[in-house]
């Protein structure tokens, strides 16, 4: 064996095991209470071992709203790699967020697949973004191309101008979807109604953080993902709720999921912990992200729904935007919006989540890996600890508390919304493919490393999704 | 090792791995691509590996309304087993069915493990009866001791004469089953009301076994389920629905689940299979069962809440009469109620569920096997093929297509009410704790193998329960 | 014309309208604007003019639990009528209630239209109550000559011993109603919790009255409305659900209502305004009714359901025992059950609910006089300020501010549960087919004026009843 | 008196009255058993007398998508009163239909008063109709001083190219119809969806009316019904639904209604009794009209939901475009939406409502008359036979069984849609405000006649609208 993990808790979706874990020319050879030879021993001395995380919402370096980051695929994969992540699925958008090239889809997946390719200390995959619809006939042939390429998944947006997409595009879309076995998520927003209301307050001079939530109250969520749902069960299709914020969305949601439609959500950190008060903090700027923090009952709904299946996907929609450009704009709508945090998927998922007795470890592997590796087409590659599967494997320390510093993490970032939070449960050794990215809290991986990971969907597994 | 299976598709709720499975002391010590040297090597040649069967309800040897049993707990336990079940609950009950002597359930579960422990060639556990509540202190104070000896499930009847347990000791039994760490199930039927209607058909004539669906209506399952879900809901205690067969039950369940109750309901392969015009045959009486079948449309509504996850467990309701006995009553309801089948149990679920597409393979071993070790404390023993768990395993061979014909099932009864179904997928190795019972389809297991599973009910694990 | 009341605002379902109301030989003729010639004018003066309230649950002078009422039928009805009633529905049971004799509902029919014949100073009605079921046949053959005789509706009790009717026998009724257009109502509640609870907290030496709620939590309804409402789906029948006192009632009846259920409820003034933590009072024995006062969170239920439709009836339940006899009890379970309150049926109505904005004008004549009228068999007689009814009216002067006091009240009784109530609107004039009863305050009516109120039910109305 | 209708029976929610109506000054000032001296009298024969029906959907006389009728405010308040119809409201635009001048709503209610109080025999009411939202604030003050004039409704297109309201601009409208006391409305069909699908069965050369449901699914209208419920439970405000076509737009506004939502919905004559078969007929293109005819399974929801209080209106959405204009276009898409049919609106509601036991009488006035002189400002002067109303009465023969026969009927058109078909239940005699229109099927009512209806919305009773 090339290595074994041995002395640990695995966690997996039927319970939490006692067992070793051997590895051999990067994938799980077997589980078990025997101990193979192997060149390299790690003993994860009781602690949990996990599947590594797949983070469903990622952007990577990736610039927004004329905002630059500084990170890399080098330190935005290493800080993942922090959070027990061990797949990035980021996106592949048909123009250059820069110079507005248009590239396509594939386009841009070639390019990301060559710099993360060279910088990535983790794999990666890419959901597909089309915002120009101007032939959708070439949309849909292209949606064809990137399934068969090996990235069978989508996001669309329902808001922002000149990205939108219109209610029949989308539904196009998920006809296609259904055709090609591809998942196609959204970003529910209704254009309109934000779009009304931020003119409303800039008109009336208010400009601050705190106007941000107001202008897209939960209304402007619910609205869009009950339109996204009724398209996709007229077109019989799937479709992927992205970064849910509301307690009205749960609902919609979980409604939907009882008249038998095929309705996935997913939630981040910022929407299960982060409530909307912080806005008015001096740092409220860089709270701006969309869809905004809510209240503390739409964080507890969102929890239960993590809990009872009706929230399936736990991403990070990491956008590395540095507090200063943030702070910089003098409008809330003038604000890019995104904030960073992958670093704190783990910690936060497992210290209020399994901590606090709100999920359950089987639960934890489904929402923050198993589900994504189902429904994004990376299964039976990634998302489990189970023979045949890539070692991608994280070990937890869950006893380990620590109060967030950003000086402690490896973002590179100039703020965390987090400070000083005290979060229990903190992955020490990261394992990728059988190699060590972290080993006891330091990293060892090296960029590039990490490799596309490129699949089909299997639509007899997904129906096992929850 | 002692034994290894190798080259099967091993099946576990995450989804199905190629890996091979080793045994050592009775329990599996791992399962990988490696392929460890063993004293004995099974080829499962590609079939299917699945966690054996844990029969959430049973009745071996026992007689019923008077009838005998010509099956011992050797031929049922051997029929079970050829069923793929390596683990039977059957039921510990305060009187003996013939002489009504009272053992106490503390007694029967002593007399039951002596007789089993003897007899089956399979691993066996109890759930408690009361039916005389006369003192419903000491009930309560032997619900106590029973659990805390290692059975912590029960069942009572909320029907038949001189069993059935009223309102308030239901819900008393369920306040001291949340206090103690128990499941209560119950047999939920309306008696007054199937009473009124049994009386009204003899009045008038009416015998024919036609008449006993017609004497239960999904009425009164329907009123007995809702009954019971809001005592539960009330005592804020888990209930278990024993052999549900109605769509209006599946019903009753979901909405309580949607309410947050912790409802779990059994159903049984007569109910997913069978339909009431078979009274019409002149072996009607064979099918007096209670409740009885239903109709097309019950069928289906089960195999979709099995689906979904309304259904979670999947028992036999196995009780060995013999159709002489059957046949001989005079009326429907001087019939004595039950039929076999255990040995039927895994090739009918995986034929019409899997095979037909009703379910997945993931979920077949949840709802025959996992959740009922998980519900009634034999986890973190049973239901599983996971490190450290008992070597209770089924080589399923999922293409084998076969004709059920009683002369070739094991089990010691002179009828079979699937009688002439071709089935795909039949078991043709069982192991029960790293020991064979059955060897490409022969007997070689022994009476006297089967050991009591005793254990305790593990709150956080029932939280995965779907 | 012998009447005409002119300058009143009258009440009808579609509105309020002013209009002069005429009346000749007890009947209305005519209302409109134009003021015709007659023996007798009652100027309103502006006040509301309501068709007079028929109370559909109404123990004038009963005894109950051992308990004598001073109450007569003369001054019960002059207190009704004081409340604004001008028909009360009473009970007909078949045991006499202190002598035990079998009187048959027939017989108690015959026996109190004689009594009330003599003594009553307005119309009265009766449900038929059947407690003996030893000969089905027998009781249902009664049900069909009772309603033949003029008085279609039925109340069942789900509790009290010796009382309590099996689901078998409220199965039959109910089937029975169907055929031969009754309405069947029943007292639900669970008798076996009940009557557990209530024996536990006695021998825990709790016998204050707040043990009383306490013995019949909200379940105790609860269990027994759905048991009730699944029972009459089953049967195809109608069903009313008496006095209901809980939001789990309304939930229950509001659900029934969506799947198309022919379930109509009654609450009660009491279980409108009170709460149970006036058990606590030193008078707390006065409290003790069935169902037994609830909190806040119910009366509000109650409201806001009495405005959408999922309460249709407005009854009294005034049961004029003393509170001498309450007080005098040495528990809670023997104190005797029920309350006076007829006198203050319509000024807490409109006080509480009109006036305070919970219910509309139209609503409260739906909910007090027309719906009872319809479902009851006193439709097109009773119920509506119309040309061929009854000219049953009571003239409600809206403004009137006035404190409730006992000694100002009518009621022959030492006891009032609204004592220093606060209530805006009361009757000042009833008239009972075209007689004045009451004027301006003052008693006129005489005894012997009441007379029984047969009819059959109309089975289009009742679809229109909300 | 100036008129006195005898002999007939009053319809009205409470119930079905034998009364006499006396008639003073065009108002109602009685009505009884009493026959009044009157200078004329009409024998209703024992013939039903109801209120006047208020058309709440009418587009009387207008032109659209460039096709003009023949129609007059004359023609068409005629065949309307034939029809039973006593006040129609139409509709006041911004912009004139052929000249595309901005009148403005004001100016075009100036306009319209104008022309039909010359021409129509009928009284008449407005929906304000705003397209231009260039300015949300002249837009939001025009909605004021529309309402302070005396028409507190408005209707808005969310779907047809430069008509179609955005959301954002919808919800201002809503709120502000909350602040001045309005009822919008909302012609609900996604532009989005049914422009793609128009264009793609275009460019495939699918022109056939038949493709027309096609291009506008349940989805197109459901989608849009949603959106506007979300809408005005965020603004706290009502929302009216007009001629809703759909199942799922009925179980949407049940369950809004379930909600406490304040959503009313109307149906027209086409949605209750035609099927989308009939565009495949040679004429198919006379039944163009959005949203299109569905399936036999929506027109029976829309009669339960009619009966059960879902749908609380019935319009006639008359649009008397010409056969020729619509037979001649050469794709569905551009054929003229719209068909005539306000001559038929009380003989389909009676014959295939009542006379089918799909609705009582009580409830044809409610959705016929009282509901929309509720909801749209009308009460208390229309909508009841009470004292006080207008004298808007129609005597409805309910046994005259006829066929539908184009050359029987009054509208100024050359075809109409039912017909063929046997109708049993035609209106005999109109009158409106005391005079008559219609004499025992003669027209004796004179343009002119006409008075438009202004007032204001009464929200305490729109609370008693179901």
């Amino acid at each position: 064996m090339e290595l074994v993990i041995k002395n640990g808790k695995v966690v997996m979706p039927g319970g939490v095991f006692e067992a070793n874990v051997a590895v051999e020319n990067g994938k799980i050879v077997s589980l078990g209470k025997t101990e193979p030879k192997a060149d390299k021993i790690v003993d994860a001395g009781g602690k949990l071992v996990l599947p590594g995380l797949i983070d469903s919402h990622s952007h990577i370096a990736q610039p927004f709203q004329g905002a630059l980051p500084k990170e890399t695929w080098e330190t935005g994969s290493v800080s993942a790699a922090f959070g027990g992540i061990t797949t990035v699925i980021d996106f592949a958008a048909q123009f250059d967020p820069i110079t507005y090239e248009k590239l396509g889809v594939m386009g841009d997946i070639k390019r990301k697949e060559e710099i993360a390719g060279k910088q990535s200390v983790i794999d990666f995959s890419f959901h597909g973004i089309f915002v120009d619809f101007s032939d959708m006939n070439a949309v849909l042939r292209e949606m064809e191309e990137v399934v068969n390429y090996g990235y069978p998944s989508f996001k669309e947006f329902m808001t922002y101008l000149l990205l939108a997409i219109s209610d029949w595009n989308l539904y196009l879309m998920l006809n296609k979807s259904r055709e090609v076995g591809a998942t196609v998520g959204v970003h529910a927003e209704n254009y309109s109604l934000e779009e009304g209301m931020v003119k409303k307050f800039v008109e009336e001079g208010k400009k601050e953080p705190k106007y941000h939530p107001l202008s897209k109250p939960n209304l402007v969520e619910a609205e869009a993902i009950q339109r996204a749902i009724i398209l996709a069960e007229w077109a019989k299709s799937r479709i992927y709720i992205a970064h849910m914020s509301t307690k009205e969305g749960v609902e919609l949601v979980r409604n939907a999921r009882m008249r038998g439609a095929a309705v996935y959500a997913e939630t981040c950190p910022q929407y299960l912990t982060l409530t909307d008060d912080l806005y008015e903090r001096p740092d409220g700027a860089n709270f701006i992200i969309s869809p905004p923090l809510r209240k503390k009952e739409d964080n507890e709904a969102l929890w239960r729904a993590l809990a009872e299946g009706y929230v399936a996907l736990y991403g990070s929609d990491h956008v590395p935007l540095p507090s200063e450009a943030k702070m910089a704009a003098k409008s809330f709508n003038e604000t890019p919006n995104g904030a960073p945090g992958n670093e704190l998927m783990l910690p936060i998922l497992y210290s209020e989540g399994v901590n606090k007795g709100r999920i359950t470890l089987p639960r934890l592997v489904e929402v923050s890996s198993l589900n994504a590796s189902k429904l994004f087409g990376l299964y039976p590659k990634k998302g489990l600890i189970a023979p045949g599967f890539d070692a991608d494997i994280v070990i937890l320390d869950h006893k380990l508390k620590k109060k967030v510093r950003l000086e402690d993490l490896h973002m590179d970032i100039d703020y965390v919304n987090w400070e000083g939070w005290e979060l229990t449960g903190w992955p020490t050794t990261v394992i990728s493919r059988g190699a060590l990215v972290i080993e006891e809290g330091q990293l060892v991986g090296k960029p590039g490393h990490g490799k596309p990971v490129r699949g089909k969907i299997d639509e007899g597994i997904i129906k096992t999704v929850r």
